[in-house]
């Protein structure tokens, strides 16, 4: 260097977006500490433990297991048990061998976006969407192109959407990522819909991936898998959810045949195996429907009670909740700033929920989430609040 | 598209190599399920399970704990668990907010090399070196800049090989990665060679990162942390060797000022946290050294039956082992090909040991690496059939 020494900086690629909420939660952990309550409406997981069944085979494998490496693809067991998963459930036949035990679905993503993407490839996601889509997308190297979705829509991207995308001046998208049910929205893509998105990608050579994060948490529709409308789609999930298994950081993909050797590969290089005691509690998750089913009805329950207080307290322009655990609410009426607002509602009610702007950077202004994953009490009483603190 | 519908292709970039040792350990579960023996010396993992003080711990918590999320860099006990352990072993101050906990070491590469290095820049390295640093840069599309190592230089960069990388055609390096003690040669830098790379480094703004996974298990030297060197250093550390926890995912990174907020970002978004249970059980590893230093002592003992047997077995071109379990074995007077002799090896002695084209695509087809992590009946039972074997 002729200039003097270089100076070390950190990368452009590597300063991505932090969660918003990630703010909400430390000003509602000092509100706590300073001796003040606080309803948890802004963190997306639920307030229940694993199940039963899964912490006993945790105490198992405790007992008896070396909890060393697996294989990168995971324990084959639960692989099989994964497999079986989805002939029970959506009738839909997929091998065990193309199953990949991952490290939470956030694993999922970074294999699948590796796999699937070269730095400069374009990628179109729906807006509002969960917000690490775009910035692990965006670390990588990959064009995000935005897809603005309508609640006429249900907040879900369309074929006429992916045309535009795809026949722009700026060249064809190489991928789609779609979630049904959606973060932050709850909606859901039914069969037809699905049916369509993957059709025109299957047509125009471009990649499906299906965060299928949400399924089981749904309230009177069936959600459907993108397997079932395109047998090569690459569908991503996880036991956070349904399974009530955050912490565990354990979930999987089914991987199409094309890009199997290279996730088998990455997964060797960039995590080794996911979570031993993890993979084996997981697999024992299946067996606990019940306890599962009770949180579920919680769930139903907290989303009643949501949907028939929010508009009495304000908030009428709600996102049809069809599943997962959130409530996606317009707040325009209220502000333009839902940052702020999120701030001042913690501040003066105790109520803690998520800014839009951490879903949908240019419309998320005048949004907010909440979720209802917590208990029935906290709704009821989150809601009387709201509705004191609106008027 | 007027040449009709593209084809899915998977990427260049995710077409990574994969472990070899992979392929041998795979033929050695296949002797092993037909009945024949194998002795253990590829992996490289310790045959101890955690020790009881943690395993006690994870007991506890999945009595009390609901086993969420946690913030993105770690629960703040246990960062400030780690920060004591530099002080307490190396006499060096970190504050807790530098240690960033990590799902293994393996995160922390993906969240360092992120963090510091664009798609484009050049990053230099030992070979023989631990295959997944080259290939997590390849996936990430950052050069990758060959350092080869000599014995007299114990297998380590010199500041020579690195004016050399830095001042070529292809343009200056952006950044270096060290490991002491070395995967696969187990040999150290000492103090005034780390001295010297890190005051090369920082003069010439090149970013160090320091991968210290087998710190702890050392054989009379001890082993330097980068950041007695330089404060600003990128260090890369682990539960899974001398604490005995691989499966359990868990490690951490020492960040620099000026990368923590990137590391945070991108933490929440590539990964949310580590596993909690693993985080809870780790922060009880720092109290379990009576068990540890059983380990260590027996690591020594296999240590001194290879370094001893070995040479009387035919193989007497050895690394020096300063610390970590392997020793890498120079098997240039027996193949020009050290996978198909680490094939025939297992298949007429079983025993399994790894080729060195893992660690050295262009040299490693003389080299293997034996594992000494397993039990000292097992290394002298292999020197003895290696004897036989070689005569």
């Amino acid at each position: 260097m002729t200039q003097g020494p270089r100076k070390l900086r950190p990368s452009t690629r590597g300063q991505v977006a932090p969660f918003i909420v990630m703010d909400v939660m430390s000003a509602a952990a000092a509100r706590e500490a300073a001796g003040g309550d606080v309803l948890h409406l802004e963190v997306g997981q639920p307030s229940t433990p694993a199940p039963r069944g899964v912490l006993d085979a945790a105490r198992r494998a405790l007992d008896t297991d070396r909890i060393g490496y697996t294989v990168a693809l995971g324990i084959p067991s639960l692989r099989e048990r994964i497999a079986r998963h989805y002939r029970d459930r959506y009738g839909v036949s997929v091998p065990a061998e193309r199953i990949a035990v991952t490290t939470g679905s956030s694993a999922g993503f970074q294999l699948a976006f590796l796999a699937a993407f070269e730095a400069g490839s374009r990628v179109a996601l729906a807006s509002p969407g969960y917000p690490a889509y775009r910035n692990i997308l965006q670390a990588l190297n990959i064009e995000v192109v935005d897809l603005p979705t309508e609640r006429a829509d249900r907040y879900q991207p369309t074929v006429e959407r992916l045309v535009a995308a795809h026949s722009g001046d700026a060249g064809p998208i190489d991928g789609v990522i779609v979630a049904s049910p959606s973060n932050p929205t709850g909606t859901m893509l039914d069969g037809p819909a699905m049916q369509r998105l993957a059709g025109w990608c299957r047509a125009n050579g471009v990649r499906l991936i299906s965060d299928e994060i949400y399924h089981g948490i749904e309230y009177g529709t069936r959600a459907v898998t993108a397997l079932e409308a395109d047998p090569d789609a690459l569908v991503i999930n996880s036991f956070s959810k349904y399974f009530s298994m955050t912490g565990w950081r354990i979930g999987w993909m089914v991987v199409p045949a094309d890009l199997l050797r290279s996730v088998e590969c990455l997964a060797q290089n960039f995590f080794i195996s996911a979570p031993t005691l993890s993979q084996i509690a997981a697999e024992a998750a299946f067996e606990c429907e019940d306890e599962l089913q009770a949180n579920l009805a919680r769930y139903a329950a907290n989303r009643e009670v949501l949907l028939n207080e929010l508009p009495k307290a304000g908030l009428d322009d709600l996102a049809p909740a069809d599943g997962a655990f959130y409530v996606y609410a317009n707040v325009a009426a209220h502000t333009n700033d839902s940052v702020e607002f999120c701030r001042r509602m913690l501040a003066e009610t105790g109520i803690a929920c998520t800014p839009g702007v951490d879903f949908d950077p240019s419309r998320g202004h005048a949004t907010v989430r909440f979720s209802f994953a917590g208990a029935t009490d906290t709704m009821a009483e989150a809601c009387r609040r709201l509705g004191d603190w609106l008027r």
